[in-house]
């Protein structure tokens, strides 16, 4: 019977039943992975490189009889998100910096009345309107948190059209388990690139959130609130926030490492940048650097646990990003500084390839006695 | 000359022509402070506990001859202020939490586009609507950046009435002599607190600027922009933004010090915060606890050089912050992790007392073998 | 099957499958029947005495497969009316006096697309904020239009609880048929009216528009829009829309009469004050007095050649609004001046007495010579 | 010392202090007649035909100490009007069709809060965006009113640039003698069209209004609202607004006549369009057809008495419109349809021609039995 309502939605998506690859775009594997999880509300306005995003859920939503509304500002969006999240139904926006920025007051509220909900970013060029190609330089807005306040959001970093589809999904299971904004962070590179995709099975149907405010009886005296007027109750709200992150922390760090066996260089990337990476690896194993890579693929929690391992047995590590350095900072907190952490940054929408990367690489290695 | 209009500024503020100390609200000496530095464009929207500023701007800024415009919302005034900052001419807004939340799209365009403007921020409770009380829980917000792209501001961190005024003349100064928007970045405690001012005479008047855009023949051609869609000029523009930032760590940094002569335990706070920790500090010593106190003034630039210098001197460090736990990271990285930083902090809008920090001191002094 | 369908929608509302008469408020029935005709997108935004559409409107919409949105404001509620009619759905919205003002640029745009859609006005006291008593003073504004351009739109004025239902199907009908927004115009006592209503079985589904845009290909070279730069042209689109309403005019007037046989003197009055004039109007024939009662069901079109006929046989004609005086002036265009029209109206929320209209008639056959 | 205060406004608008005629765009005119009133802020927003008015403004203002403000849309700007009105400032803004319909929630509010204010409109083709040549369809909007309530506003119709400042001129007056909103009501063409101007000196500043709210001691008790819950107190409101706008029908009629000397037709017509019936007039006379001109300059109050008077003359009456006729209506009301009124109409930005209006002049004449 599920697995019925399962070949429903994944028909109305124009997916095929069965575990068959279609080629894709990320953007779109991400509305598609949000259907999966049971997200039957969508609420955004279009910004490139995220507008395929709005464009599919705006098909694909109300095909499995759910919800899709172009807002009237990435602020009605967001704040929409909070009022359907409060009903307990899985829901979501997506956006790219500019829009991020604007939500930042709405995404505060959604952390402090506990409302789970997705949103996904398609990071740009910036500041300012800055330009469409790929950035990360809203690694500091997204992970240590743009919005007023003490909380955090668990954030992951897809970097393949599959992972698009699998973190989204994760994502909304993450939201729900902890009552907490998540966020999907990528690249427009990772956004706008087409690739094959597995889709998974619809996510059965959970119950009811006890929480939730559904306009019946049952639910009449819940109340889903950020304001907590006296200083001590609104003290006690943050130290229960700060379990929760702290839980999340321990139990929700994903990553992943490629060749990082006695690995004396560590390089650390996300999204775009650790595929070059990857080949960068490759090719400097090749000719005997013994260099390994640390993938991040949530960035909050940070796999700091693991980094502080790989820091045991590295000389230095480097971290590489699209941006002016921001994850770097986590590198070194996670790592207490123990070794050296270089920092190799492109800007503007420009991606380094395999080629510089492994320049980069062979420099380190020289300069940090790992050869 | 310069001294008649200086008096004619004052005698229009109600402020006496002498250095006569006078008592006021630290929201107040903010709106002071911006008009004795130059600033005649006030935008902005009212908000708990920062509304005094706009209160106090709607009357100061037309008394001499400036403009004061209540907007429509946080965000059109931040872009009336985008505006008002293309012309050259000094210009501010101000708000707390919710509302810089909302003012990030803005700030990160005036950064982009390089205009100098002042924002005022006087912290709240949060997340969400949270509470009117003091907080200092936008730390990474308004430090770590939470628009979107790769900018820095300035953040000043007055800790009194008299810095209300002082630091806010300094941050237009600063804005002006690097082209970027800076943030006065005050608690609510702060913001509230009646003391004794002595305010300066006014700014001479500056030359105007040769990038500016004022409807004229000799600035037409000048163009104020963010978007750069070529990526390697967007990529030029934000390295020389990270030309700019260093620039701006290497000159501005400012903090204070109290009895750290010796020290072999700092405490590092700022804000409301460095008050009661002098009083904790003072206590300390009285019990011959070596130890001594580090307040930033400047939250960007951090003073990494001076804390990296005490941490050669001392075994322990400790932050106290009305947050959960922002600043600290800010600490470790300035130290390279050398000697171990606990953090203490208190939220909600409950501030420490002196006793209660005496207490987190003396406990720390026993574990870190600083007795 | 269709039968079927009927008695699942009048099921999913909460309404006998038979045509039992059941007891409702006029704003609910207004809703029942918008969507017994077929409309199953509604966008708006709550104002009293207009709330209980929307508040229904939320629930009964979604229960039948729908549409609800309240949207931000009452200018994104009828853009979304716009956009939803522009794909030839069956759509509406709804407010009072202060939000039809807003709704004005939207309700041209919707006219100069030549896009089928129901807007419904309960009306309330003005001018500004007023009250929310029940008033009929936006005559002007919503028969005469209050929006820019030469564009007219067919007005439905209900007068109970069963026309709220009935002249809203009719509404849509009207819209459709003619490619126009319509109104639906009652003021506030009828829409807070409790009443028995019958509801009808549902409006079959009709073929859909040729001219819509429904994001598939057969559609999409069509083009909705209000823009003709060439003022020959607009000329001729305007020439267009003149033609239409005039088949209008010739089409769709409707009205209703009681006791005008030889009646010397008609009084002439629409909604709430049509009911008491009925009242009225018994009284004084009981004391002899020759006079009928007109209502004009339509505005717009206006019952003119009715109205015609009816001045060759009276001596006087009386107008009773909620109002100072705005129909009064239809009636005397209708009749070319023949006899003398008097004007009685009552504003701020009094609705008259039956005694205080029959003193009117009393007065006025007196002077009108129709004794 | 009045007059000195003159010559400078004067030379600030670049206007010379002597009645020397210069050359100037009639929505330029507005402007220096405006800051001539003693209005000293404006707030708009930009909209194609009226642009100029903002752009001068945006200079002009700020030369005199004025206050000029872009808002954010059309509905904050006619707040901030409100706003500053309140206060017993002169202000206005000014707009075009799409613009004035947004406006027109706050227009109402201006009227049942009594608020003097000047709104200029300089209408363009509707319906809908239309296009941007002129029109005088928004007469019923303008005149008839296009907000809710039982409101009525002055109304001037300039047909020259002369007229663009005196009129303006006029409607500051007519605002404050009333406390009224009033509208300027030109067509494109007259906005667009440069023509000799002279501008007469500054009206003297008139004292404070005693009702208005200035954020004094003096005037803190005053209350400036439109809500008036009682239905007795709104209705004693809205018929003390009726005895103002009778007043004002009584005291303000302005009209202008060009050779009614013995016509036997009348043509009526007001903008632009008097200019051309003015030639055509000319021209038939010429060929021997009796008839003369009659061109409203307040469309409300409209010319009623006098139309009567010529109506007892005349066997004839024509309107010559850029609408689909709806200034028609008022010459029928007001004549009481004693003799046929004909209609004469171009839409969609098309002006008839002199000879076009001679036909018709011909063609009536003969109809009419005039010759």
């Amino acid at each position: 019977m599920a697995q019925d309502a399962g070949s429903n939605v994944k028909g109305a998506l124009g997916l095929p039943a069965r575990r068959t690859p279609i080629l894709i775009k990320g953007n779109d594997a991400i509305v598609k992975g949000a259907i999966l999880a049971g997200a039957r509300s969508y609420f955004g306005y279009p910004i490139t490189p995220a507008s395929e995003i709005a464009e599919t859920a705006s098909r694909d939503f109300p095909a499995v009889g759910g919800v899709f509304i172009q807002a009237e500002s990435e602020i009605a969006s967001i704040n929409m998100v909070y009022g359907a999240a409060a009903t307990g139904v899985r829901c979501m926006t997506a956006s790219s910096g500019p829009g991020i920025s604007l939500k930042q007051e709405g995404i505060s509220y959604c952390a402090g009345a506990e409302l789970p909900c997705v949103i996904a970013t398609i990071m740009r060029g910036g500041p300012g309107l800055g330009n469409i190609a790929p950035e990360q330089s809203d690694y500091n807005q997204v992970v240590r948190i743009g919005g007023h306040g003490n909380y955090r959001t668990p954030v992951y970093a897809p970097a393949s059209g599959q992972e698009m589809c699998d973190l989204t999904m994760a994502a909304f299971e993450t939201a729900d388990r902890y009552r907490t904004p998540v966020m999907v962070c990528a690249d427009g590179f990772t956004g706008q690139m087409m690739e094959p995709v597995v889709f998974p099975d619809p996510i059965p149907a959970r119950p009811e959130h006890d929480w939730a405010v559904r306009a019946d009886a049952a639910t009449r005296r819940n109340l889903v609130s950020s304001i907590f007027l006296e200083p001590d109750e609104l003290e006690e709200h943050n130290r229960h926030l700060q379990r929760k992150y702290k839980e999340i922390e321990e139990k929700e760090v994903r990553f992943s490492e490629y060749m990082t066996d006695g690995a004396k260089l560590v390089v650390v990337g996300y999204g775009i940048v650790s595929r070059v990476l990857r080949s960068a690896v490759h090719l400097a194993r090749e000719e005997g650097i013994p260099v390994g890579l640390l993938r991040p693929i949530t960035l909050f929690p940070f796999p700091k646990k693991r980094l502080e391992e790989l820091a045991h047995q590295a000389k230095r590590m480097v971290t590489f990003e699209l941006s002016n350095g921001q994850m770097v900072e986590d590198v070194r907190l996670s790592i207490h500084d123990r070794i050296p952490v270089d920092f190799y940054g492109r800007m503007g929408g420009n991606v380094p390839t395999a080629e510089e990367c492994l320049d980069v690489i062979r420099r380190a290695a020289r300069e940090g006695g790992v050869l």
